[in-house]
């Protein structure tokens, strides 16, 4: 089918190449010209600004917006909103903050233009092995929209069939849910990328307990060269915590064992932060993906205020003074 | 290779039907004689007791001693100490404390006795997955028992291969590694055991954040009632956190979305403690790692002694009486 | 000076008896008519509802709103707002979130009514140890309440002089600070809520670690049976953790020592869920008052959703049975 | 009465001046002979070496050890326990581990010699406020050591009393208690410590959340430029939160707001570390005082490996390059 793509990133790009693969017909803008010229040549219509995209589109138009959450991506849509028409449908791909998602969709009703919200994961890879949606939205737009959201997804592909599966939704299985109303499918993007943070920073902790065992600050005989590549790699192979995340830290690891290229300075986008928001208005107790959220606050600081306090508290009681 | 296996549960039981099956040779003995017998059928060669498993092995023994961690294993690889010879060797493949493997091969050593410690990771799953092994030991003692190791451990099997681990040690692709000297082995699977309380801890609190979100106490137009099922497997496909983990979680949603039967109060090994010592003697902030074992630990109580204080206090500055 | 008082529970009540005496003269109001009458007997003028109260008043007139933060509040500050007039200021002494003062300011502001927010600590106490006051306004308004405010405050006592104190705002000394614009009163008074949630908490945990000493877990050589009050009171005398929920830890343990008579289901109010947003917002890393706030989640529910799905997994991957 | 001290250090040394204030007489040693002729000035009698000062005492002989814990302390006890005699005390006031004070008392139970062990809370202040003492030992040498610990201790002072204390053992109110056997002592000071990291913490959160809260990340409307220093002050005097730990600092703000000079690498001693090993042991959840632990350990790195990882997995799945 026909859809409109703005936002021509790798996301964006590479979901317009998937979908032009797969026969789909993509009418495309980015604020880069090359970005737009460049995806031509995977059979993609460019378009001048957003007014021409719309111009191209058959009504009734859906048109998917891949921007960076925040500022862009609400001036793109409220002007999709002015220019489009009532049966239109405006998605969102990007990361947007469910609540955010919710206020728009009722702004957009008064047009009769619909919103679908749509939680994408799979990152740079998912041009080879489809992107993991969730979606949220009315279930008249999610069903039309399926032709779209079916090639972007994995398919089943050779993934062990999960036992009593017949009776569900079988799109889970093809690496897409319509997962309730709008908002619900950014929601359930939120908590997974909430939940990527816990599971990186479980698997960071433990390659730092592994590495520090060669300290010199431990007794000579309980100390341990250990191989963190070698490691990584054999957990891969018939482990309790073999993932995709490992496979991603065997790789890593086999590259440079000790990472010194990287800087650590760990940025976190919004949808980590909103997890622990969402955690707290619910009265969920997350003490390990708010934790894992704080080690990147802290990793970008050379030192808190919190740890001078800390130090003039010592000196306080103690006459310590901290070493610099 | 010809071997003893003492301890025939679970874990043991399996490992000798893998060994069998490929052939190896193995003297089995169990507390149990049910457990014996019923590993005849497949082959293995029971013993009556300890003395009767060492008379039934060829000089160099190898007898691996798959018991739980803690005062039996201490016992049996006691008196294995007593009654081999020099130049046997006792493998040690539950889940030991690294320190008591280091405080043993000390012990051995004045015998001539060599000791090897295992980390076995696979559970239930192993006989048909096989075991991914991390061991720890003298570089001569661990080639001579490689048949072993390769054939329990899972092989390269269809799981891609990290890009340039051509200049690592091969054994890691097939599921087994030698970490270091006597004790590296079960300090890397402590390790491991460490990060799966993590990883397990940051799936939990996500989806209990998910499931939260039909909470009467959110406002109506922010409530949504997700399906814990299909999110789960639509992660298992394309999505950055998929894992064995979440395809267990998965299986376990496919059958009871509520998970009602299951009681949550979760139980720890020594393990997950361990790790988190090792982390405080080493000074490696493990936050998330501590915070999934503290979970378990508060999941097996009604109410802490702190819980009462902080009523108290708030009873003390503010009059507030909890709500029973 | 005179003032409006609405809202006469526990820490209304107080706050118009500390103001009578001290010869300011009070108009108060509540919605149960007893608490209205038994503060006649202190000399203050009841009123039948919000008009009445308003009409008791001379212009300027300053109206104290000591309410439960959230619907009560804003109706209650909705309705002054359109029977006040020009030049009359509202104060909210509760505990708003300081996003929703900054709101309010603005809206009084179109009709000329100032806002004042005051952060009001010392519970029960207020009456005989004096209210600390955090205030946000403007300056002059502020100003203009100097003579409530330092009623209401502790004043200087017998607490020692922090040295160097003399080049500050000798109001701090008084026990009252001007702490910023509208809004800034409410959030330092957050924060303070947020940090006593993590005091308590760490004294909590510490009492817990100390009466489990007697655990028959525990080698009977390294098990003391300690005696909780005992150990509250000496920390109160020259120790570096002396503090005034010490003092209250110590009253609790000395009056039953097991507290037995407390639920332990810990309420939170919405200040250490706001601190935890604010810190989140702040990119600061909070990781002692968020699991803080994340015990009392935890205390009040029986399991977690999340604990279920551990034991789930558990049974997953080792065929584990959590005991219930 | 007659005691010899050992380590006339910052601590030792006034223990010792506040000792002859009160009439006591004091035997003194110290590696630096300096040390040992300063307190000299105050009465105590120097001696040149530990059997020296072994010597000048009269038996039955009282030895206080105020050493930093470990190898010295270890050293000096072993060499008195080897040069004394039956019916001869052993006192060790540092921050020794309980289970080598368990150790130690068995090994001097052999020879007669009574061991007891002194928690000392009080830091640089103890010479004027007095030394909290939490004190371990058999009933019978605890009890004739008693006018050292009287002196010692704060006494009641001004502080009001506990309601409800008349029935519980007085030495309490004079700021020394009798915990328990051999270790009880150094456990309940131990556990003190661990209190003091989370009580710390949660202030230095706190104090970081408002002075972040002029970020310019934030909303325009939603800054404030909070001052620090008038902060703590209020908070002081009449507030939940009031305690010593806030006296300092509010002293250390009112000498510099921004607290440039301290460092942020702030130290651990063993008992913050000792603190989460006992609740790991007793399976006690103590989420505040190990992430308070952890904040001193990451505090003093640069970045951790765990951090690189982050960036290391942020790179490979979604091409993310961290800043430096």
């Amino acid at each position: 089918m026909q859809i409109g793509v703005i936002g021509l990133g790798r996301m964006g790009g590479n979901i317009v190449r998937r979908l032009e693969r797969a026969g789909h017909s993509c009418v495309v803008f980015d604020q880069n010209p090359d970005a737009v010229s460049g995806l031509a040549k995977d059979g993609a219509k460019g378009a001048g600004d957003l007014d021409d995209l719309i111009a191209k589109l058959t009504p009734p138009r859906a048109v998917w917006v891949m921007l960076p959450a925040g500022k862009i991506t609400e001036q793109t849509v409220e002007h999709l909103a002015e220019h489009m028409e009532k049966g239109d449908i405006v998605i969102d791909g990007g990361n947007t903050f469910y609540k955010d998602d919710i206020r728009r969709a009722k702004e957009l009703q008064g047009k009769g233009i619909h919103y679908v919200d749509v939680g994408t994961s799979g990152g740079v890879w998912g041009l080879e092995r489809g992107y993991c949606l969730m979606i949220g939205g009315e279930k008249a737009i999610v069903d039309h929209l399926d032709p779209i959201f079916k090639t972007l997804a994995p398919g089943r592909g050779d993934i062990p069939r999960t036992p009593g599966r017949e009776k569900f939704d079988a799109r889970a299985e093809d690496g897409y849910i319509h997962a309730g109303p709008v908002g619900a499918g950014h929601f359930v993007k939120m908590v997974h990328n909430g939940i990527e943070y816990g599971l990186m920073q479980a698997y960071a902790e433990g390659f730092d307990i592994l590495r520090n065992k060669s300290s010199d600050a431990l007794p000579a005989d309980e100390r341990y060269t250990l191989n963190m590549a070698d490691i990584a790699e054999v957990w891969r192979r018939g482990s309790v915590i073999s993932s995709w995340l490992l496979d991603l830290t065997s790789d890593a690891l086999a590259k440079d064992e000790s990472l010194d290229h990287f800087s650590g300075s760990v940025q976190d986008s919004g949808e980590g932060r909103w997890t622990i928001e969402a955690a707290i208005e619910e009265a969920v107790p997350a003490d390990v993906l708010s934790a894992a959220l704080y080690v990147r606050f802290r990793s970008r600081l050379d030192h808190t205020f919190a740890e001078k306090l800390l130090s003039a508290m010592r000196f306080g009681f103690g006459g310590h003074v901290e070493p610099k």
